[in-house]
């Protein structure tokens, strides 16, 4: 796969780029990022790649021929069986989550656009961008940041990235549920203890303490969550408790 | 404003915090990043900042010694009047959004915990942490990039850093609907062209026109924003009148 990135400022991705999974990703061939700055492609004598907004107000505008020309210019490189992807990074797009992340990483190309503290022109959406996408309910100060979101969340999904070293921690939507506690040594550290059932040895034990913890947790935090999982009698029973030692208060 | 980070890769923020606003936000003394490999803070032989789960299973959990230690160090080191808010980035935290970026926003001192591929020993929730955040539902190789996306959310909201010249377009959720089409010059490009009326030079038109467009894409991409603000009487006709044009097909 490779993922281009159309932004005014290349260096920020540096860093997260070759640092860690992303990294090793681009090492074994698995994903090339192609981190591209489109004032290069600006015909503007002075590079300019904004202008004021059409019909007056604050801020300047993104104008169209340099996003278009980068895009078209990437696209060339790529010799891809599939369209590109072409992606907007905005407050306005739908919001992405890890099922996006998984549809987006089946494709061959991703084109990832990031604006800065101006506005787009109308058209550079309606007529180049597939898809427009807003990491959650904040403000930035520009695309970037959202765009090593989808660069990160997609290439951890592709084959080969994560060892098997990796792969097993990490995923709180793995079960459904939201992660048990971890503990580790010390088993005292400072005055806190790790529970005790941890250090029982009896495995089955301390598997069910664990699916009841994650229950719980998911109980308190998300739960939302209960509703798309099947539950075994033994969850809705320990649920069961759980609602009347609450409302016992 | 301080703002601490606690990570296992350092590098993956030079980058973001050399450039644009945030690097501007710094020149100008109205923010401070401190960027802390936390494993300088192992007291372990081999500077090991993890271990195995105590119970069994996969994967490595952090240890407490190591980030208990570096959170005291940047405490100690800040003589700020209100204790530091200390943040785990983690994907069973609550939602992060521009509410709590601008909550964030009024503290002296934020530590943000990064983990990577690595569970967090319980203790370090429990006894250490003040607030646990997510920035969205989907799975990332590590907290770096939440820790960007609060250090960059927070930081626009501090006085000064955004200059008159930015402040005006950003803002999607400033009038409570999203934004409207943004058009720039050229008025033609490609087969493109920029809507006559903001060619117009009438301004009351325009400003309907912009009104109506926000409320437009709002009520398409985002109907839940329009019951958290309060509309004029045209905006109640108008979202009448495409009411009536889509029932009519």
């Amino acid at each position: 796969m490779k993922i281009s990135i159309l932004t005014l400022f290349p260096d920020m991705f540096t860093g997260v780029f070759q640092q860690s999974i992303l990294n090793s990703a681009q090492q074994k061939g698995i994903v090339e990022y192609d981190v591209i700055n489109f004032r290069e492609f600006s015909k503007d004598k002075h590079s300019k790649v904004d202008d004021y907004p059409y019909g007056g107000g604050g801020g300047m505008v993104l104008t169209p021929q340099p996003i278009f020309d980068a895009v078209e210019a990437t696209r060339k490189r790529m010799d891809s069986q599939k369209p590109s992807r072409v992606i907007l990074l905005c407050p306005q797009g739908e919001r992405y989550n890890q099922k996006k992340a998984e549809e987006l990483a089946q494709e061959d190309h991703l084109v990832l656009i990031c604006g800065h503290y101006e506005g787009y022109d109308e058209r550079i959406r309606e007529y180049l961008v597939t898809d427009e996408v807003s990491i959650g309910d904040y403000v930035l100060t520009g695309g970037e940041i959202g765009a090593m979101v989808i660069a990160d969340s997609v290439t951890r999904l592709l084959p080969g990235t994560l060892g098997n070293e990796t792969s097993a921690v990490t995923d709180s939507y793995s079960t459904g549920l939201l992660e048990y506690p971890h503990y580790t040594r010390p088993a005292k550290f400072k005055d806190f203890e790790v529970p005790e059932i941890l250090l029982s040895g009896h495995h089955a034990n301390i598997e069910e303490w664990r699916r009841q913890q994650a229950l719980k947790r998911t109980v308190e935090r998300r739960p939302d969550l209960l509703d798309m999982i099947d539950l075994t009698k033994e969850d809705e029973k320990y649920l069961q408790q759980l609602r009347e030692l609450r409302n016992k208060g």
